[in-house]
């Protein structure tokens, strides 16, 4: 499997790496760090990494989209979120960490689906597109090939998730094992949302 | 706080990004990226990240190990280990994350000290050295002025109990709600030894 994780400036670190340190480990996993343009990406954090443009995915892929502070200007973008539309289109799968899925909404893949995302944020996501069937207390949600998380550590549940999913509990159970991860198995269940007044 | 993330080709991309996520939320923390000859230094998960070589630390600063793969190699590494012991000297604190401790181990800097490990890799590690009180169910493990925690994801944890340690429980809090992060706070609760037998 192709697992493009979809990098911009200002992401969250931990909304990429959690997921990455358990997508790797699927077998024959090819992971391909790309962006919009191309080249250096800084993360929130000041990690630099290099990425190649993205145009095609290949068949049968994953897009992973993060989330992080440069959303609030993506949102906006529209060659972007044209480009988003497309990329979301091809890929088998897409997975959204925090407030990366107010870019898939955005850029109208969402509309008419449960979505969630950051319970901090939460209220600007919903403002960026009233189309989706926003949930408030899910600590993931899959709607389709789409599945969207909860704040940053939350993509890590959901990953696990999506590899009970598609590859079956024994490899998520054996990737939350060999990473002495607590998994929150459960979507359902979100401790944080009360927090916020959902 | 001047904050030095030491890292090393092959090391595990969760044990460094996980406390990263949280650490860069102390306010007026510095992160700095280095390791023992500086340039590009690339995780087990491919990113290649710039780094600058290090020579001494700033007082009062804290130096972050991470593990992984490479430090099956590095702990052979006479020249490492000896920067290794001058810079763990220097520093105010020390925390290492899953295999990061038997680096630590190998320098001698937890001679007669209590630590932990990675529970998949824990006979390795003990046998790095028989001069640490090795501690085999254990999240994290703090002696003096280190930390040293399970594998990878137990890091998280430990920094977080560093960071209410340090900065008071409301800090840590705060990182953990920020970031939708279910904190394990119990040092002493490991729920993934007894799958290895301790």
């Amino acid at each position: 499997m192709d697992i493009y994780c979809l990098l911009f400036e200002d992401y969250e670190t931990l909304d990429l790496m959690g997921p990455v340190e358990f997508l790797y480990r699927i077998p024959e996993a090819r992971l391909h760090y790309v962006s919009f343009s191309g080249g250096m990406v800084k993360s929130r954090q000041g990690f630099r990494l290099e990425t190649r443009p993205l145009s095609e995915l290949e068949p049968c892929s994953l897009l992973l989209v993060p989330g992080g502070q440069g959303t609030r200007q993506l949102v906006g973008n529209k060659p972007f979120l044209t480009a988003l539309a497309a990329w979301s289109a091809q890929a088998q799968t897409c997975l959204a960490v925090c407030t990366g899925s107010a870019l898939l909404a955005a850029a109208g893949c969402l509309n008419a689906l449960r979505a969630t995302s950051n319970k901090k944020a939460f209220e600007w996501v919903k403002s960026v597109s009233p189309e989706v069937d926003w949930q408030p207390v899910a600590r993931w949600v899959k709607d389709g090939k789409f599945y969207t998380s909860s704040g940053v550590s939350a993509g890590m549940d959901m990953t696990l998730g999506f590899i009970a999913d598609a590859y079956g509990t024994a490899l998520a159970e054996e990737t939350a094992l060999h990473t002495e991860y607590v998994w929150q198995r459960n979507p359902e269940v979100d401790l944080f949302a009360a927090h916020y007044g959902y």
